[in-house]
């Protein structure tokens, strides 16, 4: 077997069936056996940047995104996209095709290098952004691949591989089975301690709340905190980043909880009122707690990863998988409810429907999307207006890339939607983008198209960088871009995307109508709706604040 | 006086008229500052890689480029860019806003970062790409300002200076005057002692040759160079790198010099016969050497920045701008001439004329092309066929901005022009570039246009990844992309682009005249030429049984 056949065969028993990246010529041997490999999909974008976002989406939905670039030119245009895989935690392999060994070894100064005769620097880059790096050699290659690949996956988190271009072709054994170990052990006695404690706590608690964050995802545990929330029977709120990660229509659901940033008065009212927070895998960024305006509990249980804290004590390296497991069997057992103490008016919660209104404007624009959202639906919102526009509002959906929440880089969705789709053929993927944002990496619709993926770009055309605007130099030049004619560029990449300009809610109304009667063969839509520059969403109007005042 | 106004008037004085990137929140307080300032003109790309490829077009022609982006997301994407200029040897100064000195001090998780209160991660990583880097604090900014910034200058080479958001408007004193001394001392008696050696070898040869590169320019010297091959009336050719540098029309030029690339036989005849090569800012790469086939001369005089090597005998540290200037004088006031041992035939030297057979094939639209450029164009040809065609033949212009040889980062030279334009709007730039790398950077003709600047893109389109396809898997589905209509495409960007689809040497020739001709109030033109895509440049035919022998 060749080394190129062990790591495909490898990532396919990990689950991968597409990889995304751009052809040069140190990757293109690794290529040849992407291509021969029927379980495999390969999909070319049009630059590394938006290879990156894909394997992101990808891997969002997937478990597992894998990255193919060359060396230099290739890896160093992907790194935005893969810097917000590590702040994001989304795993991630990214293989990068460098000059051969006897290049290496002789220090020739060849192309995509500084011609130094050094061949670490990219490597070295690499390690602020990854969680694990290796440059493979004939000798290291099995350590650094399980090494490499499972500490990806264990940290959820991007890492990379470097091979020379002569090793992909290299034989080596046949039978090699990596075996990938996950998560740590829990001592039994520690667990329990901390079990006791937690609901020692609560219980003196009249009226809780809590809190949830998507870090939960990291120790695997959406649905054990599901379960001890509903079991609990205690009021819950979400945070920006974990956006539909729980159950929105569940009748404890209070909304999201972003201290002033919050959209939904009720759910600022009933963090006020209560005297006790359980937070599990909340991360606090700027976003998450409104510019740090979170409100800070006495009696608080804070559950994340390995760390846990109980009002002042702090218990570290704890198994949370194992921890939570433990405090639902409890609360199960025990039959701990807090049925009396829920005071919050569920009335009074927003619901989502349909405008009466059928005036044009950003926010009708939103609660009309959000009333015609399947729950099978994908949805990516990209940093700017888009993303506050569906914080705002209740959606459950089967995935949800609101992120990147904390990286914010405008842009992802294109090629994220690229890659959430060619994760997932049996669903729509809903990419919510801005004009300026669409400008960064808007050729990836050609690939979209090229694959004929049931897409549907909703393309919020302001005018310009609105949520800079928003937040600092609202008439100033630098925040104008180049007025495209955004449906013609969508047929000058591809003839077949149908595309749909919207000035009027009656015609938006009639494009939703058009595409889900489903008549076109071609799957991929571009939807420019034209709104006003200063038409922005209430909350970013609450969060620009705070980001002015956090610059200053 | 702000740091803002500080920073822009000495780049002011620095001769920079122009600066490019992308608005961020950490950056927007310095763009205000840019905006206003009447002798500065701000110009947004799309994406900051693209704004680091204009401004490392910009800083080739005027001599010093100017990046502005934000922390982390911005910062992060331009890397290829400014990695290439590193390679490459152009000097850049690459600014980024920050996340303010509290949100510093305090660790504060916001957006663009990592949320792990760290943020030295990318300045660490740009030390590897930069020759100099530094975040500013209100104490050290007056010494990292200097010491970067001269640093650049002097070494040729990008550099770094991030900025905290909340320093832009810190008031500094209004006298400040930076000085920066360029170059290092050179010791009388040692220059005199290696001139010496110089001659002793030279005149022990009967047959010399010279092979000129283009680091050169980093010692101040193409023209000392130039005045020093004149006065010994020596046949010189030139490294890839160097196309256009020197004087193609002189009489002693040979062509290109690359080992077993050289597009010109007498070129590699002449070097075969001759006994001894006088080198001087020659970069030893892959291409520049022809996969490193080039001649190992016995008695060799190569001359570098700061190493002189004659024969055996090295000397390191020397001033070479003072060298080359003793050399010179000593030639002139001695009369040292090589008249005799022009034994090269000069007829036989490729004329460049208009082909006499108008069939349609990349050679003879190449052959056409350079009889029909100007003196004063501005020429950019991509990593990739383009680069090839213009190294086959003979040209010679202002600005030739055929690299990146070594880095060869696809796409480069659309944003590129762009940038290259800007810094002299006084003539055209044409750029040559294949499909699949235009896809890389093509929302930048967009910034072009908006600008109305007389830039002239000759796109050529072959149907994929012609050069990798040419290199491996020539039909491999990897390096297929998808068939865009480029004429529309230009016309969604902006309806102004003069654009004009090509079949035949025929149409190519009207459309020349027509643009020639100047009717159009809108200078910007998109050409697209359909080629087959098995039709390469012969160079390259070369040049990639190199390359694949180097990856195996």
């Amino acid at each position: 077997m060749k080394l190129s056949t062990f790591i495909l065969n490898h990532l396919i028993d990990l689950g991968v069936d597409t990889i995304f990246g751009v052809p040069g010529d140190y990757n293109l041997r690794f290529l040849d056996y992407i291509e021969e490999e029927q379980r495999l999909k390969w999909v070319g974008t049009c630059n590394e940047l938006n290879a990156a976002y894909a394997a992101d989406g990808y891997g969002k939905i997937n478990g597992l995104g894998v990255l193919v670039t060359t060396y230099g030119v290739g890896e160093l245009s992907a790194m935005n996209g893969v810097a917000g895989a590590y702040a994001e935690n989304v795993p991630l392999i990214h293989f990068v095709g460098m000059p051969s060994t006897s290049a290496l070894q002789t220090g020739l100064p060849v192309h995509h290098s500084f011609g130094t005769g050094y061949f670490n620097e990219f490597t070295e880059m690499w390690t602020k952004i990854s969680c694990a790096t290796a440059q493979l050699s004939q000798t290291n290659w099995l350590v650094e691949i399980e090494r490499v690949i499972s500490t990806a996956i264990r940290k959820s988190k991007p890492a990379y591989i470097a091979i020379p271009a002569d090793l992909f072709d290299m034989e080596v054994d046949d039978n090699i089975h990596l075996q990938f170990s996950r998560g740590s052990i829990g001592h039994e006695e520690q667990i329990s301690q901390i079990c006791d404690l937690i609901f020692e706590n609560l219980q003196k608690s009249q009226m809780p709340v809590a809190w949830l964050g998507c870090n939960t995802r990291q120790f695997n545990a959406v649905e054990l905190t599901s379960d001890l929330i509903e079991s609990l029977n205690i009021p819950f709120a979400q945070t920006i980043t974990a956006k539909s990660l729980y159950d929105e229509s569940s009748d404890q659901y209070l909304g999201l909880y972003a201290g002033n940033f919050s959209p939904v008065d009720l759910v600022k009212q009933t963090f006020q009122k209560a005297d006790c927070l359980i937070r599990i895998g909340v991360r606090i960024t700027d976003f998450n707690s409104g510019g740090f305006s979170h409100k800070k509990f006495e009696n608080i249980i804070d559950i994340t990863d390995k760390v846990i804290r109980i009002n002042g004590h702090y218990f570290v390296g704890v198994n949370t998988h194992k921890l939570l497991t433990t405090v639902v069997d409890k609360c199960r057992r025990d039959k701990i409810r807090f049925d009396n103490y829920l005071h919050y008016n569920r009335q009074t919660a927003t619901k989502n429907s349909a405008p009466k209104d059928l005036s044009w404007s950003l926010n009708h624009f939103w609660d009309y999307t959000v009333s015609q959202i399947k729950p099978n639906d994908i949805l990516l919102a990209d940093a700017g207006t888009s993303f506050f526009g569906i914080w705002e509002r209740n959606v459950t959906v089967k995935h949800l890339l609101l992120t990147q929440v904390l990286w914010s880089s405008i842009g992802y969705t294109l090629p994220a939607g690229l890659g959430a789709s060619c994760a997932d053929l049996s669903t729509r993927a809903l990419v919510f983008i801005g004009d300026g944002a669409f400008q960064m990496t808007a050729q990836e619709l050609s690939s979209i198209a090229r694959l004929n993926l049931p897409v549907i770009v909703f393309l919020i055309n302001n005018d310009g960088y609105t949520i800079e605007r928003a937040i600092h130099g609202e008439n100033a030049e630098y925040n104008d871009i180049a007025p495209w004619d955004y449906c013609k560029f969508a047929k000058a990449l591809d003839n077949r995307i149908n595309t749909h300009k919207v000035k009027t809610m009656e015609q938006y109304q009639q494009v939703l109508n058009l595409i889900d009667s489903n008549q076109s063969k071609h799957r991929t839509h571009l939807i420019e709706l034209m709104f006003k520059r200063d038409d922005v969403p209430k909350m970013l109007t609450a969060a620009v604040k705070g980001m002015s005042k956090q610059n200053s």
